[in-house]
């Protein structure tokens, strides 16, 4: 049995005419950044208020001020996202990270083993802390905080950077709780822009 | 080497007047309501921005409208979190729960092994999805949302379970990565209640 | 379906008054101490030989003559009965460690992570001695023993560590395999000896 | 660095003279049944209390009255001993069971993938029940005791069955907790018997 | 500490020049195919006797006879590779079945959870089949190999999947052991032939 | 239900005389060494040109030019199917360990828990190697080459060893994904050569 049965996600998806004013602002805002409206917009659509709640966070968490690039905070994304094995997340965000970098080599190395990624140590300490809070959270001591601050980050960028991880783990679940399909858009991003 | 040295949590604290106004309420609006303040709230203040959208947002999941009572989301707190082995979050949301039950036994319960709870096949089959979310995502199946339908759940709660289960799965990582320490008040809290 | 069915056990649970002589003075001692019969002697009584020659061996481990103390002993009890999960050991050493120590803050942090609790370094090693002993016997190595003397801890005092800590991987195991359930008096016991 | 050191274990091991007269007369019951000492008589010795009660229980266990044949007490525990890896126990079970069956090939079986071993569908089912007891006691459920009354085990025999197993979750984790040694006449004991 | 040093593996790379015959004939077929000499021959020349003797059994399981479609196979070697999240073996392989396929979507779905794929059922029980074989073989039982004959497959067939599952689990371990690094055009490769 | 059913596959075995010369052959060669003919020579005969084509790579591998010696890529071979828990290859290799070394006490060191093996520092950081290799692939560093390096390994002696581990990570899926059964010769070969 497929895991999809044509849908974008095991619930019932809402008729995009059916959102209320706050979310089809939202549809209008990606589909003219991407060209089109990324399917999380639409099966999450189902909570509205919920959606909206959860964007204005998210937003400002990967796009909002902060010590992190958008670079960084995506590749925080696609690293945890491999580490839980979320279909949607990992075909989204390695489409954002390649627009993002130009550098489809990158995306490939953050995305099955990110430890062969050429990274400064910075990142590096980054990513270490962003799988193991994501697999095995129960584990983190002190030494783990005190090794980013080693590496250069500040208290606040420490926050942020457990921030982005924590936030890949509360929408991998989702969408791989929940089926969701992402938009076949993604497969191809982000390759022209390289050389 | 203790895991906490005397701090509230392995990040520098700010301090409570330092809080911009937004913050500040919340400080007030905990301490009327408890009598103390969450150390979550002082913690997570130093990115205030961050603590206010995040507070929205979990707000609204906990206590904004839903077919889920208040009861159950914090039975998907308590399970969820002791999946995670989160010191914080088990320790208070054990007490959230005793405080809104009157029964303590049922939240030993919950939080060692809920398949001991004496509750009713919905909120079992709401509890199991929210334990595989937590533990295995990448292996849930379109057979796991089907099984929540059978046992009454609409589609729309189903997306509240799995948003309240995913939420724990954020709060958890950050508390259990960056050390948050408990409220001891949270240790005795809703045992006077019972009987 | 609940795991349990109003029963003690998952097994036949032997009435009192068939106990042979030995295991009714088991009962007699236990509630002078405690004011209740713990529910694992009543169900262990279906095989009422090896319930006392189990018992005399537990009770010379957990009461006999030690350099660990009786609180150190129950500390052990609780740490390996968390990571095994072990419902029934978690309510009824939670409680007798909470009437013994009168700390129920230390108790909740041995329960849900014992490296947030505020122990002396011995503590420590014979904590983690016992937690590596419970979830990886198979690769312990001389390198284990010898942290525990550099604690400070006598070869004899590291067998009695390794057999307390090994005796709650085998009573975890009967209780987890057969359903035992914990007295509702367990829950609120020791909360009153604090302050 | 190999991982003994010429010694029987990691811990000091008392010399057979300093031993109490009641040690003294298990080493020399076992001298006259098997031709020497079990090391783990002579290293638990340090403790000669604990070993005398720890001997009375498990000699009880595994040749007391029971509805479990001998051989099938050992089959258990070399399939117990199997999955926690346990040096000292899988060598020395192993031999015990190929005295008492002269099946070498049979022990070969159970001592790798017991899945392998030709044995009635009542030893499946205790087999079963043991590894699961062993590698995931917190999620044993009574439709797990079910299945041993549907494969003829009453009440008191599923008791014994899960002594049995639980009492090699103690040794295993004493013998590689603390290095202990099998004697080397165990390798070659039992392939003589045989046809 | 970035994973790699700019080589192709930890190992020493033989120079071109030095290959022996047998070698260089591999070189120069690859090169005429795909335009570019894949790392695999040049860091595994190391031993080049070795190399020749594998690679002429991997390429009769690849490309040689079989009811397994050249698709088939290598879909077996992404959805393996991904298992195992080999770095190298999902770059290449990716690209060959993009390549084969013209349909990145699906090698996207295979890549991250094959579960999501649009395949026939023959297709999906038999990479269940390499999953399992490679995750955790020693759970296999004959049930596994029923399931593939009642979806069609003859008993060769079988045999050869689990080969091919087979091969990869040996590849995956000599590039991720041995730190191989893909070529980096693989990474484009297989995106042109769509549409 | 018995995992194996009188068979010495769950696959169709071919019958001998219907096997192709150089089948025969091999099958000439193993009874002419050994007495009998292995099981898996007729097993794998169902796909003769792969049987064919593995053996040449898999006798050079194990009996080949290289430096490590024959014992030693036995004690591998032992080792990774020990990791592996597949029963065929634990049977047949510890045999042919037995009658390589004489020394069957050290083969059921390696076939438990290799640690505790009296071995060379060079033998066990190829141990060590081979089951990490085995375990983590995706784990391995630069590190655990430099410590084969370190403990006097060349470049083409760790190659070798990577793949005699990955050969039997190969093997083992065959095995044990197919229900390969030991011939029970095997059981008690080697143990006459000692003393």
């Amino acid at each position: 049995m497929a895991i999809t049965s044509k849908g974008l996600s095991w619930l019932r998806t809402p008729a995009e005419e059916d959102a209320p004013p706050g979310v089809k602002e939202l549809y209008a805002k990606a589909n003219e950044k991407l060209g089109f409206i990324p399917n999380v917009l639409r099966v999450y659509a189902l909570r509205p208020r919920h959606l909206e709640l959860w964007n204005a966070f998210y937003d400002d968490l990967m796009r909002g001020e902060s010590a992190l690039t958008r670079v960084q905070r995506e590749m925080i994304a696609v690293v945890v996202s491999t580490a839980n094995r979320c279909h949607y997340c990992m075909v989204s965000h390695s489409a954002y990270l390649r627009k993002l970098t130009g550098d489809p080599v990158l995306v490939e190395q953050l995305r099955t083993n990110y430890k062969y990624a050429e990274i400064d140590p910075r990142e590096r300490a980054m990513l270490d802390f962003a799988v193991k809070l994501t697999e095995q959270s129960a584990g983190c001591t002190e030494a783990d905080v005190e090794a980013l601050r080693e590496a250069g980050w500040a208290d606040e960028d420490i926050l942020d950077i457990a921030e982005v991880a924590a936030m890949f783990n509360f929408t991998n679940r989702l969408a791989s709780g929940l089926g969701w399909v992402p938009n076949d858009e993604f497969v191809k991003l982000g390759f022209d822009e390289t050389g």
